[in-house]
């Protein structure tokens, strides 16, 4: 054979862009099945944007993320051209452009889920993907957005999680016009730096909070003592009202955050006691969040990362459209959970084939008869995949058992005057009515 | 405001990469729900593949494909690096790269879809795009694949575009071993060639085919007329073998061809008259493949582009394995045609919104009451959303209509002791009962 002249190179799969095989794939589906059915009963659209955008929006925010933008160019004839697109790397700049582009066309407030591939050029580590599927869910209305939405968008995501049967999830809320406004009735000078050292509280601890609150932001021992206060509010209810009030500090922002903070505890009460916590310590990165914010966290797994994030921001469009569109979203980080769930054997994988029924053809069986049988099945809603050509029983029966299908049929012929069905798991054969056979789920 | 001072640019969409709005995305999502049924209920497992592969494997075809591939390297720091990855411009290198891989953990035969995006840096045209949406079905096998594959393929593509309600479809199938045998049969020294000049007898009509075939092969009239005299060859049953036999020639390749195309069209047989033909004019450019070839048409459409094509090829992974793994399979070009159709305007849209119920909050209505009943309606499996605060009714109808919200659920209250529905179609009002009503579909 010349075959066997050629070299053989085996091809090996690129680092931090993770593939399936097909039962790990079945899982995933029907997690995407679900998170779907979930976000349509709750009236929320569907929308899929290219995988690209023009270079000067994606680069628009700066910073960092500039560095893990892939760029595209084609591989002939463009090496040495800058680069005018490039692969999204989250689905919010793109819903930004998408409403822009679509502004007239879209009826508000706009509820859209979304659920795509996103990259980042990301030096690959353990959790950390340059390909990954997210999802995100997003409300954007035209100049004001009801803090009700705020509300709903954690049921909507306790729904999808606890419906995902991976244990039960914490939701952390906090309102960022809390620590806004508690910073500044404290008479800190720079609320978005202290933010972002409190933020650190669960990596650093307390004594290191407190310690670059002073020698950072030049505060005193008791003031950074009261940011730690605040920080250590959390309750499942509303009581953290009273808590942050007991601390003595007012300010109308602080006000403001407590009350839509209280509104959305409120509504979440018909939650799972403890699903659910107004957590000060919570801040998010981003200095685009301005009000309600989440964070995500699967109980089970106390050392695992953030399973959803997201919070509220003031204008989701910018310098696109001459208005303002503030939102509220969440986005579900699923290629990072599931991966890790697969890593360490902790879903149940799908089956090898989604066939119910593997339809046996035995040397000198009609291959028509046999297909029939298949289509009857088939129309009567029952994945059925008919044997390829005749064949000894026992090959028929160890491919039905390698690819994990539960029963195979005997169509009836001469020799055999009524169609049998065997179950693989019991070994079971019994006599079977075309018409009326279910496979037992 | 601030805002007005800012420069408005309002982002233009990049051409060759569609983009759909809500109400054509439920159809695109549709039409992808019922694929996947129609594959599975088949037996066929799904996969997705990385959307990028490392530029060898996919530029390792050479030839023209190469110029289309969009390469990726980091918009910072690998400006001038030669890129190592690209984007995927079909599903079939990724195929053969994820069995490669895989191998050791797939069972044979190997049944996969595959319904992902692909890009080439193609001019965008009509008809053409940089990104689209790809759905292919293959079955791979070791050393030797079952016939019966060849016939499989084209009843689940039937089923499938049959189900998409866009008119018949007409299943124009050859076998490339047909015409390579007739073709030696008749002392065609390079068949290959006659094949590529064939094949363009759709553009180019039969009087310049046989021009092509005498200038360019060097044959004489009657052998170019013995080639058209099988092209013209097309059949909605198997009576094309003796049509072919009358033609006089007897070759090996030929008489294989004949048989398996014979089996291909009789395994069809229980599919609508006309909706298979054997069509001894299809040829597929590709020298790749090597068996049975398919194209299929839109029969209302007949200037629409091929709707989905494919065929038999000997081996798939080349040199990636030291084992020949011959397959069969066929692509649907889903963006291609659903693109079309929208633009001619000839798909009934999805509605606006997925919700079938909104659930009116009056000025003074209770929200928390509000948004049991959307539980409620939620849990009957009835799409629900809750307007997001009280508000007067018109708009809250107006709202329901622009989003195409057939209902309007006015929840009990002290003053209306009943829940009722208001169907926005007819505007009738009734009183209900929450646990028992239903929409009409």
């Amino acid at each position: 054979m010349s075959k066997t002249k050629t070299k053989i190179v085996k091809p090996k799969p690129i680092s931090g862009f993770p593939e399936w095989l097909p039962e790990q794939r079945a899982v995933e589906l029907a997690w995407i099945d679900h998170i779907r059915a979930v976000f349509e009963s709750y009236g929320f659209v569907n929308i899929e944007t290219p995988a690209v955008e023009a270079v000067e929006i994606l680069a628009a925010k700066g910073g960092d993320t500039d560095k893990e933008i892939y760029a595209l160019r084609r591989l002939q004839g463009e090496e040495s051209e800058p680069a005018r697109m490039a692969l999204h790397y989250d689905l919010t700049v793109p819903l930004a452009r998408y409403v822009a582009t679509h502004y007239n066309d879209l009826t508000f407030p706009f509820k859209r889920y979304q659920i795509q591939k996103a990259w980042r050029g990301e030096r690959p580590q353990e959790g950390r993907f340059r390909e990954f599927l997210q999802c995100d869910v997003d409300v954007i209305d035209n100049e004001e957005l009801s803090i009700e939405f705020d509300a709903e968008l954690p049921a909507i995501i306790f729904e999808i999680v606890d419906g995902l049967k991976i244990g039960p999830v914490a939701i952390h809320i906090n309102n960022r016009k809390i620590l806004q406004g508690f910073y500044r009735g404290l008479g800190v000078p720079d609320q978005v730096a202290a933010i972002r050292i409190v933020d650190k509280l669960d990596k650093i601890g307390p004594d290191n909070v407190a310690k670059l609150l002073r020698e950072e932001l030049g505060l005193s021992a008791p003031i950074a003592g009261q940011c730690l206060a605040l920080a250590e509010i959390k309750t499942v209810d509303t009581s953290f009202v009273t808590r942050v009030q007991e601390l003595g500090i007012t300010n109308e922002t602080l006000e403001e955050g407590l009350q839509e903070l209280e509104l959305v505890m409120d509504r979440l009460s018909h939650l799972p006691q403890g699903a659910v916590l107004a957590d000060l310590a919570i801040a998010r990165g981003f200095d685009y969040y301005t009000g309600t914010v989440y964070e995500g966290k699967l109980k089970d797994y106390p050392d695992y990362p953030t399973v959803f994030a997201g919070g509220r921001y003031r204008d989701l469009v910018g310098s696109y459209l001459n208005r303002k569109l503030p939102g509220v979203g969440i986005s579900i980080g699923l290629t990072r959970i599931i991966a890790k769930l697969f890593k360490e054997n902790r879903l149940q994988l799908g089956r090898r084939s989604p066939s119910h029924v593997l339809v046996a053809v035995l040397p000198g069986a009609d291959m028509a008869k046999a297909r029939e049988v298949g289509r009857t099945l088939r129309r009567r809603g029952i994945n059925t995949e008919v044997y390829h050509q005749p064949a000894k029983l026992a090959k028929q029966i160890k491919y039905a058992d390698r690819k994990q299908i539960p029963y195979v049929w005997f169509p009836a012929s001469d020799e055999q005057p009524d169609h049998q069905v065997k179950a693989l798991s019991s070994g079971k054969q019994i006599s079977v009515d075309l018409a009326d056979w279910r496979p037992e789920e």
